[in-house]
């Protein structure tokens, strides 16, 4: 199925807005989850919001949040989000960060009791957009095996650097695991095998059968679960809001979506020119496309040039589509 | 060979101290490359010793730098490290970050014209037992294989974080390449074949031959090379000073050994109560550690272990020995 991205865009914020979002809420949300259908991240698209619908029915999302800062200094302040949308806490902890940043060189924000963070990538572009760098991440639910567990143990532990590019900003943005849970759903619908080394069944035995395939590997064994580890101290244990504890203890609480995030922005001018930093990225980004190979890409620039080709129609699974206009 | 630490630091503070270095620099360089031998970092260890005497014959490494403050705001600073020892310029990068995190919540300390960085850990792990988490990362020369690419592009872009626990702080610290510059050399030396996909000749092409192996290849593919340009971004960029570009292009400047690097400290008091946020890292370790598996380890936790072994004696090759008697 094809259609222009603002008809989506339209599409889903209809839906949120039915829902009881605010108008502003509803577009916002939208337009992160189409983001990353252009993109070519459909796993981080559309397709998320039949699950968005479940977590209002059941009380997980709030659409009507009231986000409290507290913890203000002058480079820091925490936003308990009030179990908003993802895209609303983590662009108001965007933002938050690079105010902070504007006055204080370097700017954090701790996001508690947000709801599925959707594509880290967003928030760091657009505090690269503009002008700083951004550094982003997420602490969710024990998805990935701990290095040396036959079991989940930590999060897949999405991890974002963006920073001014000559026109577009260049992002990195990544899982810690070998394997996306996207991914891996993608596998299990299509059958197809996997590596070795990617993935255990949900009994913990190595395997490489999409079909019993259960929990990513972390990427390079102790270093990705490490990742796990430390997403979750900085962004769950700083704002008092354990999740994988709770998980793992099988809490009460646990039964209940909730993510945490945080958010770094840097502003690049207080150090240097910003078009002197962006003409020293091209430069590097020359040096590294003169490189012998066959397929040379900056970080992000996958994604952005499937943006550019899907300006006009973004194309989303038929099943997508169809689970969209019931809702 | 086998030594107390303290002989073995005071060995190699001499030898500091003989090139030129205050009592204050020695002590603290020899400090912290004894640290990793303890560690089991051989690689990062005093080892390394008969390098940064090369690196002060050549004028490279400065043993009386003017560390310069500038671009002070209420939670960043850049120090010129006038080509300080690494430990010293990021020692000092450590203790501006902890001091801004102190007063603004985070604080950053970039860190411009290092000469080699040594273990991560040791800054952001003086850090953790501040009560801040800590961050760090470095930029160096193109030594791993950028995505893509038939040659190196990147530096392995080491990255470290640390968390106060219980009682040692638990700390990630990984470079972001498949095999480690330290563990290629050891696979050198004693021959032994490397696992596929971790490593390219030095005409760019895979091997498993350790006496052909030259480049790492990076973690994760883009992952690894992101961080890797990402590392450069932040470190050398916004500190106006590029590393892998100028190496890329071969300029004059590329030929001498110089580094920078980045260290974050966030607060954790600002936040949470320190003795809450150690009870909640112990509860995690807790329920990590009861998963079902054989060995499942913390962060950083198999070198504080070795650490504790090695209390009263810590082994080095008697070839480094040898190498440091003679200096």
């Amino acid at each position: 199925m094809t259609l222009a991205p603002q008809a989506l865009r339209d599409l889903v914020r209809g839906i949120f807005a039915r829902q009881g979002m605010s108008e502003a809420h509803a577009a916002l949300t939208a337009d992160v989850l189409v983001w990353a259908d252009l993109r070519g991240m459909g796993s981080h698209g559309v397709m998320r919001v039949p699950r968005y619908v479940d977590f209002i029915r059941k009380g997980d999302l709030n659409v009507r949040p009231s986000i409290r800062r507290s913890h203000d200094a002058p480079g820091c302040v925490l936003l308990d989000a009030d179990r908003a949308a993802g895209p609303i806490a983590m662009m108001e902890g965007t933002r938050a960060a690079c105010e902070k940043a504007k006055s204080a060189g370097i700017g954090l924000a701790l996001v508690k009791s947000t709801t599925h963070t959707a594509a880290l990538g967003y928030y760091t572009q657009t505090a690269a957009r503009d002008g700083f760098a951004g550094i982003a991440l997420a602490a969710s639910l024990p998805l990935m095996a701990y290095h040396g567990a036959r079991a989940a143990g930590v999060s897949t532990a999405p991890l974002s650097i963006a920073v001014p590019g000559e026109e577009e900003p260049f992002a990195l943005d990544m899982a810690s695991s070998m394997i996306s849970m996207g991914a891996l759903a993608q596998a299990r619908r299509s059958g197809q095998s996997l590596p070795e080394g990617v993935v255990l069944t949900a009994q913990g035995e190595p395997t490489v059968d999409a079909k019993t395939a259960s929990i990513p590997l972390p990427l390079g064994g102790p270093k990705g679960s490490g990742l796990g580890f430390m997403a979750e101290c900085l962004a769950s244990l700083l704002t008092a809001n354990p999740i994988l504890a709770e998980s793992l203890e099988q809490t009460p609480a646990s039964k209940r979506h909730r993510q945490n995030g945080l958010v770094i922005a840097i502003d690049v001018a207080r150090f240097v020119a910003p078009e002197m930093f962006r003409a020293q990225v091209a430069r590097l980004t020359r040096g590294l496309r003169e490189l012998p190979g066959d397929e040379i890409l900056m970080p992000g620039e996958r994604g952005s040039r499937r943006a550019a080709q899907q300006r006009d129609a973004v194309s989303i699974p038929d099943s997508v589509y169809d689970e969209l206009k019931t809702l």
